[in-house]
């Protein structure tokens, strides 16, 4: 599928062995997501025994149509770090993005088709409820032929599903956008999910492209009273099959999961995705462990993005400050990128080397106060380097301890390696 | 030691019998910092089987010296939840802003009285390496008497720790700054830790005025590269040494414990520092799973501490986006503070019934679009309202997703609780 001089560049940047990367791609613990159309200045690999990866999330809506400001947000999010992007455009015109983004990024490009088929069927017959599967068909191939790396589909969630919901009603319902589509769609039409019945025939466009699938997690709890429902767990066995179904037409497939988890369940919906999913790659979003902090909430999904990721969750949805409360902007987007940086890391830094310097060489220059050492070494390091310019480039204190500080006090008696 | 309806009040708030408060302070496993002089409007308790607790460090530096912009952030850190504050000041005149904070605070106050004997010092003898015990001796009367709370005192790092700590060199040294005082006078003067060798007069001093006693950490890694060391782990048996002496002389005691540590070694900290220290509430600066993010250490803490916490930290120490590069102003108080609180409460859900309540009410209102109960739910009702200022307050939805609000989707599919 992969060519062997891009596997060992690969394997090179990630600081794994080159038969390493190929078995874990062998037994499907790891995807590269990469239209077979594109090559990436800045590839990616999302799996067990690799560094964690983190996606942004951009994209227009009806209320923020401008295309130039989420350019500058994919900018920031590969400023910043992030391994991947997902365009999550649901504004008038969703394609015009997209193009930009495959013609100009360094990172694999992820889409949800279903909300490009919704504004399509909006335009057409007035309301996504009426979307055919022609449409969501039409729409798919034309971002697979485009370059999309990596398809949400949402093939979890079922018309017994509904069914089941109403019969046991949640606090939270429904936050999956593209769930909350499919799901209204089922209930007005009465019929099965139209990626669900279609599936093989969606297989055999990703499989042509080399597009992998990302399995929507339409059913994801939005709330921590709705945690590790049955809901839930109904949908990740039928994403389980689906693993199955991917694998078996050699197309590559990660599994979504949660959503509003708390701290205490976290370990085990990732031991049980694994389970369940045969050891597909976990693609996170959250989790949150405390629906309360909007405003901060990449403070709490960097909290539980680290403990999922130290559980085995591969690849962190970077969830912004304006979660749950507006269209992020771009400071939203820095902020959020390096909340889940900082998951990431804390979790690469156990099982890299690399990683682990990192912590050595900007704590060692720290001691010595050498600041202007540390700044490049920080995630932010403009956000350093305001934080600390009260004090001249030449100063060997800060404003914090002044002529206190401890690392100067103890500098005469030769306590540092 | 406590009167019975003060006790029953405060059970009260905690939502716990009164019996098990009781039983709580006779086994010693819960403190409640609260000089016998002082009266306060919101005392606190702190200990295992009660809410996680947060304390907010504030104080003038030589390089800020303002104690109007430290009353601020009194008001900002109690305003956004800390449960205690510690004056920090080791500016020119640090006795100003306690006596202030006594007068005015909410919540209970503590001190490191080694900052201001060394100030003292500083000023009378040029250096605090000629403080005498008898300087430290005084100040720490005086704080008593002024009305302190509780005290860390870092009466664990010994003469022998700077010769161990010199064969065994680290990589971040000694971070805390009472600990830097103490090892440097040791350094110098070649003698035993002076608040060592008095400590059963410290003793009496907090048993007369009913002051708890908190044991500093002046040994805590400064880095991931030092973490759980030999130097760390030799200071904790000493502390659990002291812990007993508190006990004995019917002081209430608590002990401080790191710092820098990845987060696979926190559990083990938590429950060797339990272990060692005999059950003693453990309260924790930070601790920070990585050193590379600076400017955003509010978060890596907030990451650290709610691990720390679901394993038995009974009080965070709030970390600031300032920390390693500045004096916090009062946003950084006020983004540390939620931080922390984030990191509490989602450790407190899962234990208490009205913190769950709290995320189900929120969820609740989020799932029909109800925004404007939601935002005083929020831990910050200011920067909620603020992100979603753009969309007018009879709107039902937000900028994110516009029209295709997956909770407006289905809402007419009747599947809300």
């Amino acid at each position: 599928m992969f060519k062997k001089s891009f596997l060992k560049e690969l394997a090179k940047k990630e600081k794994v062995s080159l038969p390493f990367l190929e078995k874990q791609l062998q037994s499907k613990k790891a995807v590269i997501p990469l239209n077979k159309q594109n090559q990436l200045s800045k590839p990616t690999v999302i799996g067990e025994g690799f560094k964690v990866k983190i996606n942004t999330n951009i994209g227009t809506s009806s209320e923020k149509p401008k295309v130039s400001e989420e350019m500058k947000k994919l900018d920031t999010a590969i400023k910043y770090g992030s391994d991947a992007v997902m365009d999550l455009s649901i504004g008038k015109n969703p394609s015009i993005l997209r193009k930009k983004i495959v013609e100009k990024s360094a990172i694999p490009l992820g889409t949800v088709p279903i909300y490009e088929a919704a504004v399509k069927a909006e335009k057409k017959e007035g309301t996504f409820e009426k979307m055919s599967f022609d449409c969501i068909w039409e729409t798919l191939k034309k971002q697979a032929k485009e370059g999309v790396d990596f398809f949400t589909i949402h093939s979890g969630i079922l018309k017994k599903s509904i069914k089941y919901l109403k019969n046991n009603k949640r606090t939270g319902g429904i936050v999956s956008r593209g769930g909350a589509i499919l799901a209204r769609w089922m209930f007005v039409n009465g019929e099965e999910n139209p990626v669900y019945t279609n599936f093989d025939k969606i297989l055999d466009l990703a499989k042509k492209y080399n597009i992998s699938m990302s399995l929507g997690d339409a059913l994801r709890p939005g709330a921590i009273a709705d945690s590790t429902d049955n809901l839930q767990i109904s949908e990740l066995h039928v994403l389980g099959e689906l693993v199955k179904k991917c694998w078996k037409k050699g197309v590559q497939v990660m599994v979504e999961g949660p959503g509003h988890i708390p701290i205490n369940e976290i370990e085990m919906n990732i031991k049980l995705q694994k389970k369940i999913c045969h050891g597909a790659p976990f693609y996170v979003l959250g989790p949150l462990p405390t629906d309360i902090a909007a405003g901060y909430d990449h403070i709490t999904s960097a909290i539980g993005g680290t403990v999922a990721a130290y559980h085995g969750a591969d690849f962190l949805c970077v969830v912004t400050p304006a979660e749950h409360l507006r269209h992020p902007d771009i400071n939203d987007i820095r902020d959020g990128v390096v909340a889940s940086k900082i998951a990431a890391h804390s979790v690469d830094l156990l099982r890299f080397k690399d990683e682990w310097d990192k912590d050595k060489k900007i704590s060692g220059y720290r001691a010595q106060r050498k600041w202007q050492k540390t700044f490049p070494l920080t995630l932010d390091q403009n956000k350093a380097k305001d934080y600390h310019k009260e004090i001249k480039p030449s100063d060997d204190i800060c404003t914090m301890c002044g002529k206190f500080c401890s690392l100067k006090i103890i500098d005469k008696c030769d306590l540092l390696k």
